[in-house]
Parts: C-alpha cells; sequence; structure tokens
C-alpha cells in the first residue's frame, strides 16, 4: 500500500486537483430513489465516487454520520470500495480523535486496521503522548487539528500566549516535534484566511485540510492564494454539503460531478 | 428517565460511593474462561457490574476499546444491561467528542440515542459551537476535558494567557458560559492534584471525572482532599485497569469487587 503521502501528491497532480469530496451522508436527507436499498448510505457514495474519482485528490467520510445512523458496515464498505476501484486516491477518515496513549492506541486500530483509512484527523488539545500512537503508523497521514473553520474557533484557539496563538502554538509543535514520519498534516478552516497564510509562511511543507468552503462561507480565491504551497498544491479544500447534496433527485451523482468539477476549476483558476 | 446528574448524586449518596469503574475491556486481555463466548466483552462487562454495582456511583466504557475490537453492538448490550438492571447507576459513554456544530448533532445522536449514554466526554479545543449539541440534551451529562492526566497534557493546556492557563480558561467558560443547562462537569487528572484544588476553588458546584489513579499512579488521598466539594462529594474517580484486571482468571469478578471495594474504602477513608 502507498503511503497517504505519495497518494495524495500523485493524486494532486494525476487529477489536476485540490477538491476532496466529504462523505457526509445523513441518511434523512438520501435521494428518495435509494429508499429500497439496504445500503443506501454505501449505494449514496460508491455513485458519487464513481463519478467524481477523477475530479478529486481525496474523499472524507465524516464518521458521526455513520455512527448515528448505526452503518459502520457501510463505513467500512465505503472505504473499501474507495481503495478498490480507485487506489490512487487516499481516503481520510475524519473523526477528530484523542486520547491518552493506551487508548489513542486503540483509536489508531479502530482508523488505520479496522477501517484501513490512508489518514485521519485528530485533536491535539491532549499533546503529544496521545497523538503518537496515530502518527507512529508512518504510512498513514495524520491531520491536526489546528485553526478550525467554526464560528467558536476563536474561544480557546486565538487566545496569546507568549506572543503566539494556539493555533500557532499547534502548527509549530506539528512542524518541530509531531512531524517525525513526515506524515503530519493540519486543518485549517477556509473561513479564516490570513490563519492560513500565516501557517504556510511557518510551514511550507505540510499539506493543510481546509474544510468549509461552500456552505460554510469560505472565500476560494484567498484560500489557494494564501495557503497553497510553492509548488501550488499543499492543499485539500473539502466539500461536503455544496458537492453531495448539489441535486437531490435521482441525478444526484451527475449533480456532484458537475459540482466537483466546477469547485475544481474554481480553484485552479486560481492556482 | 432520570436526568444523568440526579443519578449521579443519588449513586454518590445511596453506594457511599465515589467509584467509577472503567469498562474498557482489551478484547485480548480477557480471561481465558471468557474464549468460548460469542459475546465474551459483554460477558466480561456484565459479570464486573454484577459484582460492583453496590459500590460504584458510575460506570465508564471507554468506546475506543469496542470501536477497535468491531464490537459496538457489545457497547450497546453493556449500557442498556446496566440501565435495565441497576437504573440508578449513570452510565459515562467515553468518547471525546468534538466536532462543528452540524457534525457535532451526529456525535450526540450516537451518544445519547444510538447507545443512550447518560453523559460522554467531550473536547473543548472547538468552543461553543461544538459543545451546544451535547449540552443542549439538557438531562444528559456533558463532561468536557480541562485538565487531562497524561504528562503531555501540559504542552497546550499549561500555557498561560491573559495570567491564565488554558486549562482554567476552560473551567471558567464551562463554569461562565457552558453550564446553562446544569449539566456540564470537568476532566481533571488525578496525576495533578494541585490543579484539581485551584479549579474546585472555581467552580464549587460542578463535577470532576477525575482519571489517573490506579494505572496512572495518582494519588487518591491528595484527590479527596483537594477535589471534593464542600458536602463531600463533587468527584467521579475512575479506574479502569486497577479494578477490570486485577484479577485475571476465572474469579475476576469476585477480584474487581475486591479492588472496587478497597478503592471506595480508601477513598472514604479521606473524605
Amino acid at each position: 500500500m502507498k503511503s497517504f503521502m505519495n497518494k495524495l501528491k500523485s493524486a494532486w497532480k494525476n487529477n489536476n486537483s485540490l477538491v476532496c469530496v466529504g462523505l457526509d451522508p445523513d441518511a434523512d436527507k438520501l435521494p428518495a430513489c435509494l429508499s429500497e436499498s439496504a445500503k443506501p448510505i454505501f449505494e449514496f457514495n460508491k455513485a458519487i465516487v464513481d463519478a467524481t474519482h477523477d475530479l478529486v485528490c481525496c474523499y472524507k467520510p465524516q464518521a458521526a454520520y455513520y455512527a448515528a445512523a448505526d452503518a459502520d458496515d457501510q463505513l467500512k464498505m465505503t472505504i473499501a470500495y474507495i481503495q478498490e476501484e480507485y487506489p490512487e486516491i487516499p481516503v481520510i477518515l475524519d473523526v477528530k480523535r484523542g486520547d491518552i496513549g493506551s487508548t489513542a492506541e486503540m483509536y489508531a486500530k479502530e482508523a488505520f486496521e479496522r477501517y484501513n483509512a490512508d489518514a485521519l484527523t485528530v485533536n491535539p488539545y491532549m499533546g503529544s503522548d496521545n497523538l503518537k500512537p496515530f502518527l507512529d503508523y508512518a504510512e498513514r497521514g495524520v491531520i491536526i487539528l489546528c485553526r478550525t473553520s467554526n464560528p467558536s474557533s476563536c474561544e480557546l484557539q486565538e487566545l496569546v500566549c507568549d506572543g503566539k496563538t494556539i493555533y500557532e502554538h499547534v502548527a509549530t509543535l506539528t512542524r518541530d516535534k509531531w512531524n517525525y514520519n513526515h506524515n503530519a498534516a493540519l486543518v485549517i478552516g477556509a473561513t479564516f484566511p490570513s490563519e492560513l497564510k500565516k501557517i504556510r509562511e511557518m510551514c511550507p511543507d505540510i499539506p493543510f485540510l481546509v474544510p468549509g468552503v461552500g456552505a460554510q462561507g469560505g472565500d476560494v480565491g484567498k484560500v489557494v492564494k494564501n495557503g497553497t504551497n510553492a509548488v501550488g498544491t499543499g492543499l485539500i479544500i473539502n466539500s461536503s454539503r455544496g458537492i453531495i447534496y448539489a441535486d437531490k433527485t435521482e441525478k444526484f451523482a451527475q449533480g456532484a460531478r458537475k459540482a466537483a468539477s466546477e469547485l475544481r476549476d474554481l480553484i485552479n483558476q486560481f492556482r
């Protein structure tokens, strides 16, 4: 199995795309045409993946949607499907896990063995020993929350200590301490473009997962201008609702393809 | 269904106990006598619960152990069993979730509807809008990471901003902003007894979940002295490995009872 970072670099290049499709299927919002399916979430995801695989650099299923719907099996099927059919596209399991070392080992096992994800998202609040069990899987990616896209992220993340905000401390720790296997990345919300610029200057080589374009209102032009690295990549720009619910009829997969294609082109205008 | 806080207060009183048993069964460490069972994790938990229910104030299954073992069904069975047989003992689902609002709603649904837990643990790094979907379940408890028991918790939690550490900011936000339904509690590690004292002074009425006695080395006397509230309760002192693996033979449930009883008595010496 190719490492997350190598898969990501290939997908950026081969698909000429920084788009990540968030597979966050709310069981209550699926198109009516899937209502008879025994595995409607999987069928929904499969159709979207089949329609978009040549337009994206990543897929990112959000675990909460599957957990709430008691659909862990369909999450597993979705990841396995992508890896079998489109092995060149990495899958990020968005779980935002974090716990003491012995428990973090179990969460690493969940993400990387049970679900076989190429990467996962983690929360840095508990520090290094909570991240090490994930980072030790050198071939997998570990994407650390830094400056999140939601309005209240300021409450703790913007507090200033020793002249640096908390999210800058997280970026510094990631660059200097947590990236020992060259498999770390950062989450930085599209809703904070000036922060994106500042952290890109601090961390020229670390990929950023950027949620918050589309439904959350982030500006694509500013994200690309401020967040890309020296070779015009470095970003995994996620859109979930804007792509998967672009069309709510039985033509949802075509709608998703159109939306993913438009987002890719819009991003590429600014690269 | 009685609220988490009311169940907790009753259990503190009726069992004269501040002990929480952490149900963190590593599938590879179960007693050999359970190896033929179709649901060994559930059987293990059931025997421990039956042997300890009159000695504890809470049970706390750690979700990561079930997730790693693909044993979500046995987690659900465990919680349902406790609530049917011992409805006076609240169950905390230890998941340390945290995400943007729309996703947090899904995690709340997972914990409070799919698993029907009385309370869950959450991570505050993303701020208020990530906590609100949990706190809005007024009858359920929301236990917020503040000063965690692990060695690296200092890296971010001890940073000082405006004269207060980050964990003091979390305690202040919890007291002044997040406790609008009187259902919030804080996680403070037994390994940091002076912090426990400081936060008890700041938050006289908020319950603390205290991991880190036993395997992690926290001092029970200092925890009780520094952490109890004005009426000698206020603490949920968790022990996992020290109780569930006290005896590794077919007498594991009796061993767990003995260990839970000893911990309760040790704690009560200092109250």
